[in-house]
């Protein structure tokens, strides 16, 4: 099982904001983002690993501006990292309106998915080679956010948190 | 303005995961539950707020389990704390196949949500009054996922989360 | 076979009237507001049987008041009387705009439901149990409704629904 | 403002059977069926007003079989009459599998729509001239119904509904 | 296998243009129009064939109006010819708004469906008898227009296209 | 106003094929993918023009293979010309079933867009300047797919399109 670069699995989704996407104050609705999102880390991890994938955690979703119906969105998903069977997607939601040379960066995430054999057990994936400096530092802080989630979900203690304990000590 | 108790303004809804929420596997699609999760999390903060509220975070969200097609879907949110013009809300997801006495904790979330006036500016809600032990756990709780939230988006310097520190010291 | 009370399979299902919820005026279409309380019907006939159910009649179903865009809807369903293998689910819808606790009632209905069993073919349910005042009215009341559905539908004689000749006698 | 016939307004809507409007047995959703009918009955009620017209009541509506996905529903909108500012419409809804020369009747309900000024007050609509026997025995039947449905929402006492008590004499 | 009229097959169906089927500007969203005329189609695919069908090209579709929200839209398919396993069907959108007497044509298009068998191979057709004589005049354009599509998709030499060939000479 | 290069519009939309987006045989519906491509071609018209922009005609849209549910689909969406107010755009639709490094071309077609002033009238946009030897082949194209265009909706007369009569001289 080769390695593979976060530019293999790039996604990306183009998406209009139609009224059938808005909260009842013309806005996007934060739901219907988190629901392009993650088809989009979907995607992005079905590439990377060549498997079946699920959504196993979501982290650090912001939302960062109001976006108005009539937008335009493009979501960029990227593997960050892979852990075993898991792999860390970095999602960026870019919003526009008409003028798309002005787009700014509205929303980001982490989600966790995991690789699923043939019978739904998890399945080994391919190891990420980060590439550019923008993917390393990534790749590096994903250590980092997954002691969190563990330590958050209990299945870890923050005492063994090597990663984490660097940025509170 | 009043302070609420948490029980004032607990949203349940319930849906029941048909074809059209699946991934292409039979069980119920992420992104799906994120959309679900979202609008219980909007009705709660509009309960609690008594004015439109949007999505500003999402955290911790987990995926316990795989819900398969024909499973029933039991959502709860309920504000944990309020913060000026902002207000966490804890969701659970609880999910039955048929037999509905025997639901399992499938997905847990932590949503934060802004309340808005009448020019689309944040605007100041209620305090929250927790009662319950649990309601109680998650107050306090919620000023410690507050400061991690303020830190990985840059908001507050890792040093002066006094709460958080005290789980890595 | 255990009979159960209404309490036990009480179901709540709340909503948030979306634009892509609306009909061209703003206000809740009525088909959106049908296809929610067929599926809480639906979860709360799974909840009282155990069994896969499927709608066979819908009754009285009225629309007193314009929901507007915006609003919350809340709707609880629960069974009054079980007939063999059929239920007779009654459907209340409760509609706020932003300050729920003035929520009024908008919208009520009757369906039928009937248990399924591996095969397809209807099966035997559990019997209800009715508890508070309005359950017993409820009760008392499901076999004058299921009497008229019968005629209405040219499976019964007039002369033989003792229970609605009393309206009209 | 001139009475119109029903065929004038009679309004068919052709729809095919997909994964996304099925149940969890891949049978039609209940509530599926009731959106599409709720849209035919509006196309019907804005064809014979000229005017936006809104869902008031739903009655006997029945499910006579199963309606397996890859069907075609054809259903079938027709006013049977009009009272001032409302009208009662008939529903059928016909169902084939590939062969639609054995098309059946699956379904059949009353709709009653009110047509709605530009203020959304109650408008005065066109009387409905009946043509065919059928249409006249639907005629003569809509006045029964409305009595039943006034008496059902206590809008009517039983003593004062002579067509309908002819039925329980 | 018995050849067929237009009449046998002819498909209805009528629509109302909801918020969630516009786009930004109120207007119906061409997407959401081509979705239902490729339904319309396969419907009149089904019932001429009786077997299950899919798209295979769809040409000359034209946007001749603006369609505004609250809008009724009549769709109208009808198989103008049938090739060995393959039908060619006319689609025409007639849209008004209230007044529905004074309806327009707003949209019209080609599309070519292929009839399958239990295997998803081509499967043999009915021939097509028209009728009317529009039927006639689309029965015999039908040639022109499946000639132009093989040349556009490289399974034809221009040169041997002789029906189209007659235009341009 | 600037020309503009078909690499400074280009829309990206990758999709995940899920059980509600296909047919009755677990295929993609031809319609579902026809309501993506329309979104992918208004997001690069209104980029190319930065206005609002509607469809006009779709052209040679054709299926090529069947595809399955769990497919990923990757929509790329090109302007190829620009006609004073219009703009031709070429779409391109690529599958792939989990192995999304052996991906097929599944569908093409051409969709043409026009741009709308703020009264909703038909606007000037950039032109559009081919870079690379495949741009330059689908901008030398586009005259003669628009002379076809036109003549086959009667705006133009057979004898007058230069372009396109030298195919079949």
């Amino acid at each position: 099982m080769n390695a593979r670069t976060a530019a293999e699995s790039l996604t990306i989704m183009s998406e209009l904001v139609l009224p059938g996407h808005t909260n009842p104050f013309d806005n996007l609705l934060g739901g219907q983002l988190m629901y392009w999102m993650d088809i989009a880390a979907a995607i992005c991890a079905v590439r990377h690993s060549g498997m079946p994938s699920m959504t196993v955690s979501v982290d650090n979703l912001s939302f960062k501006t109001q976006v108005k119906r009539g937008s335009t969105v493009t979501i960029e998903a990227k593997v960050t990292r892979a852990f075993t069977s898991s792999m860390e997607i970095h999602i960026q939601a870019w919003t526009a309106y008409l003028d798309h040379t002005a787009r700014e960066l509205s929303n980001e995430a982490y989600f966790t998915f995991v690789a699923l054999d043939a019978e739904g057990k998890p399945a080994k994936v391919p190891e990420l080679i980060p590439e550019t400096e923008q993917e390393k530092i990534l790749y590096q802080g994903a250590m980092r956010r997954r002691q969190l989630r563990l330590i958050l979900s209990g299945k870890m203690k923050a005492d063994d948190a090597q990663e984490l304990k660097e940025i509170f000590k």
